[in-house]
């Protein structure tokens, strides 16, 4: 089988590297920098450097358009119009709505969107395994090839994807939420802080975790994430208009003063992140461990290797130091009641006290 | 010197343990629960378990009332009833205005909260090393006593924390935004993600790294929370509704299409919490650190034992782990250019590749 990847980056050249692999196919890479192409030639991402789209996708029986979401429409145009009667062509941006518009009624375009590898870039990052499990959307429309949209599915269970078909506009509607909405929070909290403290005369510098992590992701990769707030503008705007106004809420039943609505809302929003751990855990619902330890170099590292010889996973970290990093807390979350109990007996044997917190509270 | 502490949790048997090793003070302790009493006196929290307000009271010229912030007001005044006509009394919750305000013109009280332990709870979690460099809130009002007010700093400044007097709103108002909103906002997503999705005929389960941040604390201990909204309403509902505001402005922008107005905030947000955490650090600007890796336990461990070796601390820490666990990328924030270079040289000679990150973007 013959591949074709158009834009050679992380994703471009782990699709490039698990079908080689995977399905013994040859695959043609082009990428607009000379650089890129040589690096993944030399770690195995492709099996030859094309010189445009044209020569990569000659001969070609699907093709991944691999680039940046800004530049995606007109790509994958590209691709189409040089692709073979029968390619199925395909492309892995974040956001679907406007490139599905884009081209079209066209048989051969299947809009694809993989949850994988959004935290690194660059091809030296691909490896053959990074779809490995993946949830990987394909948005295919009443003019999708029956048989082309076959052939695409089978190629990314192949190289150890989780194909699932969902329409354009759901998936952006959903990604807005859960994925493009904490960056647009995050980004409106950071400068909300920053002019609060910057307002009064007094200063608090001290940022808690909580805010730490609330504000993680604020201004993360411009370049990536201004394309996917431009792609899925109208779905995140009405994401965040909806936090809003939910938002607005919250305030008038914090104003309110009473205890028992406040009880029952700041209870619905534990029961809510609870159930959303859960559905993601493969072990069961996800307990919390707070550990109390020296803030030494090191200490991290006796608590993972004490859970790792012990046959316990760590699904999530956080670190909470004192006001000068002498100790502090670090907090686990394990998956299943088994493994946290365990996991807290190991914890208690190396000398630390362990909280253990019901993730509904 | 005599001091006495009135509830005898992580905050009120620190306090205790601190002034007994630091300053040779007598502490006696009171605490509605039995059991927490005997648990400091055996820990070394205290000298003496007081039978009620009055007895811990007796000959002390300090008074540290410790109990959960919505009981704060009453066991206050109670104490200032007992307390000797030459004590300072003072609480430590996290919320100033309403207890300064139940006081009112009390040449005896000051208001205090310290920005640390909050992480945990309990006196088996107590330790005299808590307030070590960590800044504690003084509220004074026009009728405090210089004199008291200036043996409580004292007191303070010899436990290791760094006293720091406040306007008790002004207080609220800084805490409102940069450590209440951040729940706020946790608890007001955890809830728009379930519903956006249970809405919707397809569900995307996959929560993602940025959404484990942004409602890590959804939920988060109702017992502390609840009282802690309730006693801050004010300024929390002011917060939220200007975070509403924000967000809703951060709506049209992204509505617009304008890639300079969303480039223009996206970088401000960037640039903001730059800021924010560089005035945390003391060793400068933080750097983050992507780390490919495989998702084996042990990973963590090896990672940071390498990094302690090297004599670098990390800040903090997130994992970012793929959808099959098999790997994934572990985020690690590092203080200063210098420390940062040193860490990704020492992840590098592991064999893992590194991304160094700038903050600002």
């Amino acid at each position: 089988m013959k591949l074709a990847v158009i834009g050679v980056g992380l994703i471009g050249g782990s699709i490039g590297m698990a079908a080689r692999r995977r399905l013994g196919a040859e695959v043609a890479g082009y990428d607009r920098a000379a650089e890129t192409l040589e690096a993944a030639l030399a770690n195995g991402a492709i099996d030859r450097a094309a010189e445009s789209v044209a020569d990569a996708c000659s001969g070609a029986e699907a093709v991944f358009c691999a680039a940046p979401v800004g530049v995606l429409p007109g790509i994958t145009r590209e691709a189409l119009e040089e692709a073979a009667e029968d390619a199925v062509v395909t492309d892995v941006g974040s956001t679907k709505r406007e490139i599905v518009a884009a081209i079209g009624d066209e048989p051969r375009f299947v809009g694809g969107h993989p949850l994988a590898g959004a935290e690194t870039a660059g091809v030296e990052n691909a490896r053959p395994d990074l779809f490995e499990g993946a949830r990987w959307y394909l948005t295919p429309t009443g003019a999708t090839g029956g048989l082309l949209y076959d052939r695409l599915q089978r190629i990314l269970a192949e190289i150890g994807a989780r194909p699932q078909a969902i329409d354009a506009s759901e998936h952006d509607r959903a990604m807005a939420t859960t994925s493009h909405l904490p960056h647009v929070i995050a980004n409106v909290l950071a400068r909300e802080v920053e002019q609060t403290l910057g307002e009064g005369g007094e200063r608090l510098p001290e940022v808690g975790p909580s805010l730490r992590d609330a504000t993680r992701v604020a201004g993360a990769n411009p370049a990536i994430w201004e394309d996917i707030f431009l792609a899925n503008r109208a779905a995140v705007a009405d994401a965040a208009a909806a936090a809003s106004a939910s938002l607005s809420q919250a305030a008038d039943i914090l104003r309110s003063g009473s205890a028992e609505e406040v009880a029952a809302w700041h209870g619905a929003a534990g029961q809510a992140r609870s159930r959303l751990l859960a559905a993601e855990s493969a072990g069961g619902p996800v307990t919390e461990l707070r550990v109390i330890v020296p803030n030494r170099p090191g200490i991290v590292a006796e608590l993972a290797l004490a859970l790792g010889r012990g046959g316990v996973n760590i699904e999530d970290m956080a670190l909470h130091p004192s006001a000068d990093m002498s100790s502090g807390a670090v907090s686990l979350w394990i998956a299943g009641a088994e493994g946290a109990e365990r996991a807290a007996a190991l914890v208690r044997d190396l000398g630390h006290t362990v909280q253990v917190l019901d993730a509904a509270g």
